[in-house]
């Protein structure tokens, strides 16, 4: 049975025909505008909702002027303030632990998971029993878009702990009525384990982040394995922009002989696959009616037109206990809504998610994304696969510096091939970036891999200003 | 609803009265007659099913001339031939991957686990979605044992991956309506992370291995916290036999102000709480309504008396994807019948599960456990924490050298205080252990501690011999 309703019900019974291409077919199918008027209704439903249980929404919205009965028209809705991580923070330690935007009484939360930052306050996410049955609804719908089946295998390969990536598949996958294999990641020596159990278990999906999948073959390899071995069709990403950026796409598909598809938004928003591809759509679709997507300009908060390029805000449209409403992802995409492959009507962010505005960094005046440069790189040939981007100030003049790594084959070569890829790289990147970058060639396997997010800039600029700071210059 | 019945039936939506102390109060207090009389019946059922289903159990059976049909007693079914890994091992080598012992279809299975040896084969675990829901319900009522009750918050200090531990309690704390908490454990940084976790959400019950509790308090201690502040009641362990050994219950009990349960079995038995105690109850009770075991003579397999030492074999009474019937855990502990301060009418491991018999090794004719030098140096004054247990052969000699920690405060009083330590240790594993051994003391803190299962055996006996048979010797 197909519901769409606020607060959600759904029929744990239900699961398509196989051979059906959707999950539910009247939700990802119906006209656009359609989809528009209905989402208008449950915009309406989540802000009454919210505003009667979390001081939090009461405040801010009073403050605002804007009320839930006063939002007859998406454009209305997009002048309902915008909610940041910082906000989230500090309700947390106003009102510890949940924060005044928790919705449902302590009694019902089922799950606790939060934001994995290293430095400072986290964010703790409490799920309400009922919203984990939501979630895991429309993982299961996803999954099942990018051609999961019940009995088929899916090996997650990301950590268990905060990260909400590696839950939501989780449990996608098991109401979905796969083979759930929770492999996990993270502690010393697992990678060389889990290509040895993707080897004798033969999985149908691999779930992780770009990183490690390159890692992973990496590993395989030192193992005396390839990873075409391991059978796999197809490997999902989130975490991290390569799923959606050719170089790396291709890069992968090549290494596994599998085809990769991308998602994920933010774990504030799980459901986070609600932005996704499926097997005959490339890219990401934004999957409307359980999360509500708005490209926006960043400074206004107001919907960009398609074909335009904005941050993302998202609202939830099937969730009780913390749901956001108009969530700043301060990520960078463009929007488009040309009729996609797969039949769903979804509009659709066709490179993906770029990355966040705040991983931009400016070199000369240029804005310079890090995902740009991994983009780059993996077209050059002998490039090894990992690197680092080391940004310093040379007297008044900002200097980029991108340390990377050849291949085994092309390092042996000796040093006329390493000074070959080193100018072929550098005129690569300015070409790309615009700027001019120095490369600088290193061994293959010496800078560190991931099993998680990559993380590949070194502002030394920074270092100069808190060293400033620290010297009270 | 309080079903018993093979294959088991569950009302998904029961739960006892809060005030109850007992999940299935039929089940977990009748006269214990009654029960094996239930037992036995169970026993032929699963055995009946297994015969029709399994080539490898009805192989080893009508080659050992046993029937299902001809178990008419419990004495009859101390004749039913053990089950060793090994032999589940080249069940899964000659069937791959999940060995002729699955007796659902593959379409079935749920969730994908398996041994987390880090050489040879694993042995995987197809564990299929009825039986997920049955060791749910088993784990919450042991949870509901050991106190916990709906919305009491369940943190999961340990690392989700093959490790069934971590598993079993998500789901048991998930079905018994607490706020699970799933961290996790195991990749760098983490029991740091953990501690602040631990701090700011105040849970009720930590679960984890006894090492990693000892060593998450020195983690929070260098963080500048007290355990204390946590705020936890309950510490409920599995893993390793800590747990159940008195000075370091004792020792973990009065670092985190909080109580100490032990619980655990195998991996292959989920639910392997199916040895645990509770809240009034000390030691491991063996919870037979769901997991049936006979503690025997490891030579001829049958019971021991009651108040005798033997090693457990165990069997399902509740599991239909791979049933184990009789397996043999090759560890060490002694039963008892005297009646449980909680008034369940279990049979109980009063001291737990000592160590798996193979961990234990022979020092001059002596047999020596890791677990009783353990239990010995968490009783001397001025003890760090770790140690490290070497065993090597000078001549025709076994020699056995305890490397141990000294606490920070012994550590700086200087050499005299040290050598004191040495002799107090050298004295008291004489009189525990029967052997002389040597001790060498170190700075606190430079043992390597660990967030799974300690590992302190280092034979450098195995390794001479390996040598030699590489050197053809």
């Amino acid at each position: 049975m197909e519901f769409w309703s606020y607060p959600p019900a759904f029929d744990p019974g239900y699961r398509p025909d196989p051979k059906s291409r959707y999950w539910f077919p009247v939700r990802e199918t119906m006209p656009a505008a359609e989809r528009e008027k209905a989402i208008l209704a449950r915009l309406r439903e989540v802000m009454t909702y919210a505003y009667a249980r979390a001081p939090f929404y009461r405040r801010k919205w009073d403050e605002a002027g804007v009320h839930p009965d006063r939002i007859r028209s998406l454009e209305d809705f997009e002048r309902v303030p915008v909610v940041t991580k910082a906000e989230l923070r500090a309700a947390q330690e106003r009102k510890p632990p949940f924060g005044d935007y928790l919705c449902i009484p302590e009694s019902e939360i089922h799950h606790i998971h939060g934001t994995s930052g290293t430095t400072g306050r986290p964010t703790m996410f409490a799920i309400g029993r009922d919203d984990w049955r939501s979630i895991a609804e429309a993982q299961a719908r996803v999954m099942w878009g990018m051609g999961l089946r019940p009995g088929d295998m899916v090996f997650i390969g990301s950590v268990f702990s905060l990260y909400m990536g590696s839950w939501g598949t989780l449990i996608g996958s098991e109401r979905l009525g796969a083979k759930t294999f929770p492999f996990g990641a993270g502690a010393p020596g697992m990678s060389a384990r889990a290509a040895l159990w993707l080897k004798l278990t033969r999985p149908k999906a691999f779930y992780g982040t770009p990183s490690y999948a390159l890692h992973l073959a990496e590993v395989a390899a030192d193992e005396g394995m390839n990873p075409r071995e391991f059978g796999l069709e197809l490997l999902f990403f989130s975490g991290e922009p390569g799923g959606s950026i050719p170089s790396i796409k291709a890069r992968i598909e090549s290494l596994y002989g599998a085809q990769v598809i991308d998602c994920g938004t933010m774990a504030e928003m799980s459901p986070w696959m609600n932005a996704a591809g499926t097997k005959e759509t490339p890219g990401m679709m934004l999957w409307q009616d359980f999360v509500y997507t708005e490209v926006c300009d960043p400074k206004t908060h107001a919907r960009v037109p398609y074909g335009k390029q904005g941050t993302p805000i998202y609202t939830h449209l099937e969730r009780t206990s913390q749901p956001m409403i108009r969530l700043l992802s301060n990520d960078l995409t463009h929007w488009t809504d040309e009729p996609n492959p797969c039949g769903r009507t979804y509009p659709r962010l066709p490179a993906g998610i770029y990355g966040r505005i705040d991983d931009m960094f400016t070199i000369r005046g240029e804005n310079v994304y890090p995902s740009a440069i991994d983009s780059a790189l993996n077209e050059i040939a002998g490039y090894g696969g990992e690197h680092r981007i080391v940004i310093s100030r040379d007297g008044a003049m900002d200097e980029l510096l991108v340390r990377l790594d050849a291949t085994e084959a092309l390092y042996r070569a000796g040093a006329g091939a390493l000074d070959d890829l080193r100018r072929r790289t550098e005129d690569k990147l300015r070409t790309v970036l615009g700027v001019r970058a120095r490369a600088e060639v290193v061994a293959a396997g010496v800078i560190p891999r991931t099993d998680f997010k990559a993380r590949r800039v070194i502002d030394d600029r920074d270092l100069f200003r808190s060293l400033k700071q620290t010297l009270g210059g």
